[in-house]
């Protein structure tokens, strides 16, 4: 079955609304074996949305519309359904009662413009919106299905589940058997293309004969790639011994550069890390501005083990509030391994707290000299018996710097606490 | 002109992904006039890709895709621009030593993978990539417009306001005669009804006559709303006349909310007058846990004014590093107007600067009592003769709470330096 998603309305398309449907009905779909072959936006526009139609029609068999059910004007969908299907609208008394029920109950008078959702396409069977008054409709003809649903999300969330996936999973496991199992591993502090070239040998070796049944897409973001498996196959034991197999293969290949298969980012896994350990920590900032301390209190309990961090931009303030050597400043500079080791031990001292970490770099676009360029940071660690630095060259652009540094502070962290020396 | 967008990669089908960039875009092409006429998502899939090409340069003029331009197997962009447009690719010496170039900044070796990155259709014109690696294309045929941008949002933004915008404004006034003026009015702490209730009617008393050739519109987001005008006509001197109107018009009615009307910020809109003033600041922060200080040194050249910065999440830290006292903490509690001042004074008396911020609140989920509720905050200030407090109530979401709280604690600053006590 090859499903495609009609989404209606302008205000997707004007860069006023992001459309969470699609988001939610892309994953429902994955998670029922029949993945989405495709999405169209389309504006408040009649001739458009006809034209996307037949399209559909032509070249999918399950056509989901979600949008342009309201009472307003400028809600079309219901009226290109019957010029599509050359069906006509007739009232439906029994969807009228119910909007009329939802009126009563909220104690009003159900408004004129409202008596439009009851007029349904002669061909389509209602389907019931258990939170608002726009019914669904659903039309089944030659084999293929075709399905209106509301735009709003909680009212379309509802209506997905409670209608249309029963009728999908009945109607795929009775022509279909398939089984999805997915799994997407997060990694960081390495490259796509890095991945790329140990990976897809092995994986290709393995995988070759299983062809379709076993897909692995690559997501880049700054400083992090996730992996995405995806399993398909025509029974559970099937399936779940091609994805133990997909991790045994990625955890060989690129297992050192994995922090989480659990869809956890890296300030919630360095979050669990550092409750489970039962460590506080402190933070030092120079070049990440704050961003490493926003990142970890974006957390919700963080107040549990993220004590305090200062952020101290000027050397004054590295010697002030953190006690770093006027001595060390001048001779290795405020950029350097001697500075954010101090950094990091300063700030765990004076907060008292089990760890200290600490960035101390150029984000640019000014700040280089001749032997440190803008991307490079050095990070410091401090804990109760050991410290230690590590150092990275990002790129030349301020605000992905420092998002890479920061992520770069939170895996050091990440690897210190796992395996501390 | 009727732009179309493709969106590219199966992550943003399977619900794993929101596709930003459509926002983005959606937004951009409104505010010059030429609104999106359509948006389609396709997988990683050669054939589909093919499709939606053939299909879009019968139906659109503009056709914009992004994604699908990175080094790996699931990268398929460059090679379907190549079949459709059958145009062989070649070698592109300059985009292979930019690529090389990054490399080395970063101290490493090009991976082999990244050379496909330089092989381009030859009908094609390479875009530069300011931040990553992967060139845009660019194809004019037929008096149409065919443009391929990286899916990665940073790189993808900055592709298109460098390379894509301009040349899209410029082909506007040139084949249609028509002059746009547009200007975005930023405005904080005020929400949308608001704004659209007092707005409205005087601007359609204003405007009726003037009809589609100027354009109003509201774009929310948490503490903001942005207004966008848009005039299109047939000559510079109406096109000035109508925008210099519409100002007035705005300014008349909600100017006193309107912080830039330039495209800046509220971060760069406090840098600015900072700079202009000579002033120096630091800042105390407690629920917004960074972004306050974040947000600041985004902005480059933040080191000229942005001294200090101190996250005090515990009262301890408060006391130590902030000198809040000890009473203030027992008698008023974290979250109250006393100890957001004394914080405030705290940090700028610590950091000899002139100014000193503070925000102390509940982010929530967890941290409420009866009479403080989630989304409480209490905003400082302190300059060398005079001390102030704001408080808000925001919302029940955690992060969204602490971008509300931060763009206020900047708000509050910028009134109080324009019109300090």
């Amino acid at each position: 079955m090859r499903p495609l998603l009609i989404s209606i309305g302008d205000e997707l398309l004007n860069g006023k609304k992001s459309d969470t449907n699609l988001l939610f009905i892309g994953s429902e779909l994955q998670s029922i074996g029949i993945p989405l072959a495709g999405h169209v936006t389309v504006g408040d526009d009649k001739e458009r949305i006809k034209e996307e139609f037949s399209h559909a029609w032509r070249k999918f068999d399950l056509i989901i519309v979600t949008g342009g059910l309201g009472p307003t004007h400028d809600d079309l969908t219901v009226s290109c359904i019957s010029d599509f299907f050359r069906s006509p609208l007739r009232l439906n008394r029994k969807v009228l009662n119910s909007i009329k029920r939802i009126f009563n109950h909220r104690g009003k008078e159900m408004p004129e413009s409202n008596i439009k959702q009851a007029y349904l396409p002669e061909i389509s069977e209602p389907l019931r919106n258990s939170i608002g008054t726009a019914p669904g409709l659903l039309i089944r003809k030659n084999g293929k299905i075709f399905c209106s649903l509301p735009g709003v999300p909680a009212e379309m969330r509802a209506m997905f589940r409670n209608c249309l996936k029963p009728l999908l999973t009945e109607s795929l496991s009775w022509h279909e058997e398939k089984v999805i199992r997915s799994k997407t591993f997060c990694l960081a502090a390495v490259g796509e293309s890095f991945v790329y070239e140990i990976l897809q040998p092995v994986w290709e070796k393995h995988f070759k004969a299983d062809g379709e049944k076993v897909r692995l897409s690559y997501l880049p973001s700054p400083f992090e790639i996730h992996l995405g498996v995806n399993v398909m196959a025509s029974d559970k034991r099937t399936a779940s011994r091609l994805l133990r197999k997909a991790t045994e293969v990625i955890r060989k290949a690129v297992g050192e550069f994995i922090y989480s298969d659990d869809g956890s980012s890296l300030p919630e896994k360095v979050s669990q890390i550092l409750k489970q350990r039962r460590l506080t920590l402190s933070v030092a900032e120079s070049c990440t501005g704050g961003l490493v301390s926003s990142m970890l209190t974006d957390v919700p309990g963080s107040s549990e083990y993220f004590i305090d961090s200062v952020i101290s931009y000027s050397n004054k303030a590295k010697e002030r509030f953190l006690g770093v050597k006027h001595q060390s400043l001048v001779e290795y500079g405020a950029v350097s391994r001697e500075v954010a080791i101090e950094m990091a031990r300063g700030i765990r001292k004076m907060s008292d707290t089990d760890i200290g970490l600490s960035t101390t770099g150029i984000a640019g676009p000014k700040g280089a000299t001749k032997t440190k360029p803008i991307g490079l940071v050095w990070i410091g660690y401090s804990d109760r018996e050991s410290l230690d630095a590590v150092k990275f060259i990002f790129s030349k652009d301020r605000i992905k710097n420092k998002e890479m540094m920061s992520k770069a502070a939170l895996n050091f962290l990440r690897k210190k606490i796992i395996n501390p020396v």
